[in-house]
């Protein structure tokens, strides 16, 4: 009998619980005695699932209860020329998917996107969020309140900076609704995605308010942050990195390399991504950008449940004309913007061992040169994989419109 | 020089392009190709990329330009006891993260479950949606397309039942915005998410609506479907499975396990759940959902980009007060109710070797019996997983707040 | 001392209450001693609100406690031609509001749309809704309730019907949140506007639900309705009448009266009514839809506070090629989309004399032949009435656009 | 022949046009001839909407075309006592509808107010937006433009003020998507409801922009105002006045005034206004808080299009316990936050005989001492008068419900 089948008998007789094997044995072992467990009480075999390329003590800081590994297809697109703000070159994108044809899909968009001269890409605002929700007697202490957070911000500003090194308070902004009070704090993460920087930071500003006013903390999160969730705050005021790509195709790359025209992906984008999304009531106005952004997510350590919030992004497309013509012979400029990707380079699951590689194939692994940089290039890197993306797709459904429309003609 | 490194240098010098290596050598070759190219163009080395443990052909239908796996701990939480509809007793969670807390997290919400005798799930609603947009001349023909589709859902169903043996379509509901028509077509597709199968029924199904009306097809997808981005539809109509969880927690186990009391969880599931979430224009009225959704869904080999529906979920908080007294003495009922839960048991990502472990575990690998009862059971234990997790942060929020205001107290 | 002044004493000293007048004096006399009694609490004199010129008896249906009325400046569009499935024929729109500017700008746009050949409208869908709210034990109970209720639509229809000879049950929809269960029963009522028909016939239907299942009625209505909020329910599902009108405006008009370009209103509208509103977080993607809307509705005794749900509209507008050519002399096709339109010719305020009159000035005062047309012709008028002031002021917002634009060209 | 008789023949002879009456006839004559000419062209007989208490002439800022006057029946609530910011001391509530029911339900939540102290009131946040719509040619200048206006909000700020001697810019907020640059501009407007003051300052600011930078104005407004159409931005951020209400109302009075208990009516709430409206995609979380608005709104000229704002307002009950005490022996308390109340009390319909008496009612016409301080009030007003009708209306459903409880009990 293994040590690991010994102590998956302890925890099956009741001796021991699942997740106090760590304390009895070496994370691998632990993890090997829940296998034996598990394969015990299931007809689940594990084998796959226990044949893990890092020690799992690698991933303590990731997960409990650990029985192994998930093994995801990774593969590359690209290489893809970004002009960022902080992304400067080519770059191979890395994305983690079992959705075949997504990585067929980016990477036709990344060759249109290199033959127009490379995708542009800017963040436009930053910072990362926590609201907590207090509660107050009533509507003249919630104004107290608001008043004196107006009055106050840098002193949360100093009781937040206490807690971290590389985090920077922002900006706080209030909400009220009846006796509850939702402060918005936003801070400057630097390259971590920030989430539980953000959360200490808060609650040490937490217990000024509480110290300091009649409000008493009712939850660290109020769900105005907004993790996790889909939420209008997010769509219009961003959260983690506001990001957005641009292209301008030539129309004869759009011809010849897409088989559709400038005027076909127009029309597309707006029935769609525009109009169908408003109908469907959205925040997400684009063809397929979470599917980018989740599969560079997992490539790369990232947090997968924001993927809802990486979804907030609006695909624009028109036909560029030059000014002195009305004609026909426009080029495709093509956008998206992207309200609210959180994304870090340190943190995380970002020093798992692929992980790490991943990031170190985009060149951003670990903190920037200033602080920042590599996560608001990844950022750029994502936004311009989401641009290949959504001209990929959307030249295929317009492409494939049209060969139905010259099939009819043909008729 | 290896096989690998040839056809890497190959491509660097411009014969081949990424995506023919699959042409020119077996999978895992050209994977390791792919890598040194990737090696030699960047910094990065990927060694813990190339050591997966799968064939890479194995993934063919998963990802295109594969270099590799990434890799990501996966943890198990529970066990926890589902009365279902399809799923039935005890059974293990596999969660895959790399976020440390959420395992200890779900599996202290399961083990509260458990103490109340564990969780009840129910599906309420079924189906996978795929909505294309036609062109049509103006509002008078927009209103005899959609006269012409509720006559003849019949032959919209015979045409999209020649492409599936699977596959139902169950109804087909039209949407008019000026010249442009959205049909929303929703199908049975079993133990399948189904996507694949409702395009191409769909696709069947539109080539009898524009033979036999004036309208055009622009495209496949109208965004009313709505696949991967957050959307009120699926919100309120739902997608996949819509399917609620609830339980109710006796009240001295809410104080002895959890440290809380009902009251308290109530009263932040109202301030931050439900009025936060109001103020938030969001369409997630939960603490923490996407977290497990994300982990289940990747550890299962579901579509990590469709965590963007799993999102949309509401959940409550009660009081549960005994008929005949209006006392203190209540137990907490708390349910989780998700919209729009897209998973299935084939397909997708779930024939790799770690995926398919992982449904195994839960029990419910492959086609149902009858079929779709794997994937309802499926939906089930996700929404199980979920409500642990709701439960356990919510009372670790409430639980906060109860230890400082104890420690105020004691000032 | 009058008699008025003698009520208003009694009221004044504790004898009686401002409601209780009416069991007093007549309808006139009362209000004349309410606006006695206000006079002399406040600084304000009523001569204006007491100079109304009808009898008060006639509002009592309308008002309580009431003083006198209101009089709103009331202008006249068109005339305009209309080609609806119900309306024919040219129309003055009646629009009462306080906004000066708006019925030029309609005025404007009815007579580009005569030169244009006149709007077409029609409606798309139609249906009263009215959702109570249910509690029920659990997920258990609400499954079951749902069951119930698909099994037995036929006995809610019954039970309605019992309570209306106009009004007629289409369906209902069940959706479940935990244990509240929300069932949203959808009417015919023709040329009501319906509230009111919809909120008795479902009260009926709610006592055989209660009498039939365990679940206990919380609220007539749950706020899926959804009445007087802005809500996506009704966007996307509609409510009232679902109305589209649209024109397509021959290029030279557009530039002769209009002073613009038809690419110039097709990108405005882009950028404006739906990128932006895209970015806001809207259900409205429109210019001022509601400003017609609220005219019209005033004008004709409609209820104001539906307003609301009358600005989830959609504006689209795009420049329409000849298939021939991809060139620049395209038209110009505008198009507007009211999801939810609620609008009777009977009941309500109709009656009342102004009002009466203004809904005579359309043609469509009372029960329509076929019941129901009146009120379909009304959403077609107004439809097209909002499609005239969409396409005014797109028109006024480019052509200012143009005009600085030409200033620059000059400079 | 009268002179409008003849007037009205010159225009069905196409001499004349409708609008351009008042070049030929006093405004009074030209209304006369106006309604000549309808009747003779409908059925309709205009005498009623003839039959009007002003001068044409003063009319003449609010509406072009004019025919006469609506007339719409206006009662008084309350009085009720109001503890505001700027409101103070009791006031009797004027309200102009056609629902009938209405006054009589505000009046009893007056009353009840009453009966619990008055309501408070405070305005939380203020300032009316106007967002422009540029054109750049990319994400570069986007960026640029975005980076000038920050560092130039003096400039704008100069700029607006030249424009009015009234408004003040607070400040601006710049919102990226693709090439398409929305800035929203927020002005304090004090006793104006201000959109033709913002609209004015907007454009001379857009003119600096313009001059300074490469952008190009694309419309005046770009819809992230958001002006008449339901939107989360002004959900989240506010728009006009940010207003909240509240009251705890005894237990007793719960039971004996509006017979039924505070857990009823929060339960109710919990279960309509917070979770009915989450499922339904809504950003109204009330009951019937644009019945109160809209009504409001008729009585003192506000422009009824901004109802649609008016609806954007979250209820909330609870029962507040004693701290000591976890028994049920609570009380009521129950809020109101209106987030985009856009009032003025000088400009647009404020200046018309019956609708400048209703604002001498509520004793606030014409500028305030200090200015703003007018409108603040009247905010203050409508959200006591809303929070008299959530109370009223919540607990009208609340024992109805009890009654059927009480009902079934006695089988």
């Amino acid at each position: 009998m293994t040590d690991a089948a010994a102590l998956a008998a302890r925890v099956r007789e009741g001796e021991l619980r699942l997740h106090e094997l760590d304390d009895h044995a070496d994370p691998d072992v632990a993890a090997a005695a829940r296998r034996h467990l598990v394969e015990s009480e299931t007809d689940a075999s594990l084998d796959a699932v226990g044949n893990y390329g890092f020690p799992a003590a690698a991933a303590e800081p990731n997960v409990e209860n650990m029985i192994g590994a998930v093994q995801v297809p990774l593969g590359v697109a690209g290489p893809v020329a970004v002009d960022g703000g902080a992304a400067d070159g080519e770059a191979f994108l890395p994305l983690a998917t079992t959705e075949g044809a997504l990585l067929a899909s980016v990477n036709r968009g990344c060759s249109v996107l290199n033959a127009a001269g490379g995708a542009t890409a800017r963040i436009i605002k930053s910072g990362m969020t926590r609201a907590p929700v207090f509660r107050v007697a009533d509507v003249v202490e919630a104004e107290a309140l608001v008043e004196w957070v107006r009055d106050n911000v840098d002193r949360l500003r100093a009781a937040a900076a206490e807690t971290t090194n590389h985090g920077e308070l922002l900006d706080v902004t209030p909400y009220v609704v009846g006796n509850s009070v939702y402060l918005r704090f936003r801070y400057d993460t630097k390259d971590a995605m920030g989430m539980n920087m953000a959360t200490i930071a808060t609650e040490a500003a937490c217990d000024v308010v509480e110290a300091e006013t009649e409000a008493s903390l009712v939850a660290l999160s109020g769900n105005l942050c907004t993790d996790k969730k889909p939420a209008a705050i997010n769509a219009v005021e961003g959260r983690g990195r506001s990001v957005t790509a641009d292209v301008t195709v030539p129309r004869e790359v759009v011809e010849d390399r897409l088989h559709t025209t400038p005027e076909a992906i127009a029309e597309l984008n707006t029935r769609k991504n525009l109009i169908g999304s408003a109908k469907a009531g959205s925040l997400g106005f684009n063809a397929h950008v979470a599917n980018v952004v989740a599969a560079m997510f997992l490539a790369t350590g990232q947090d997968e449940a924001q993927v809802v919030e990486g979804a907030n992004a609006i695909t624009t497309a028109e036909v560029r004309r030059a000014e002195a013509s009305a004609g026909s012979d426009g080029d495709l400029y093509v956008s998206v913007s992207l309200s609210s990707l959180e994304v870090g380079t340190v943190g995380g699951g970002t020093k798992l061992p692929t992980q790490a590689e991943a990031l170190d194939v985009l060149g951003i692994r670990g903190g920037g040169d200033p602080p920042g940089s590599n996560a608001d290039a990844f950022a750029e890197y994502i936004a311009a994989g989401a641009l290949a993306g959504e001209l990929s797709l959307l030249s295929a459904l317009a492409s494939q419109h049209l060969s139905s429309a010259h099939a009819e003609l043909g008729r």
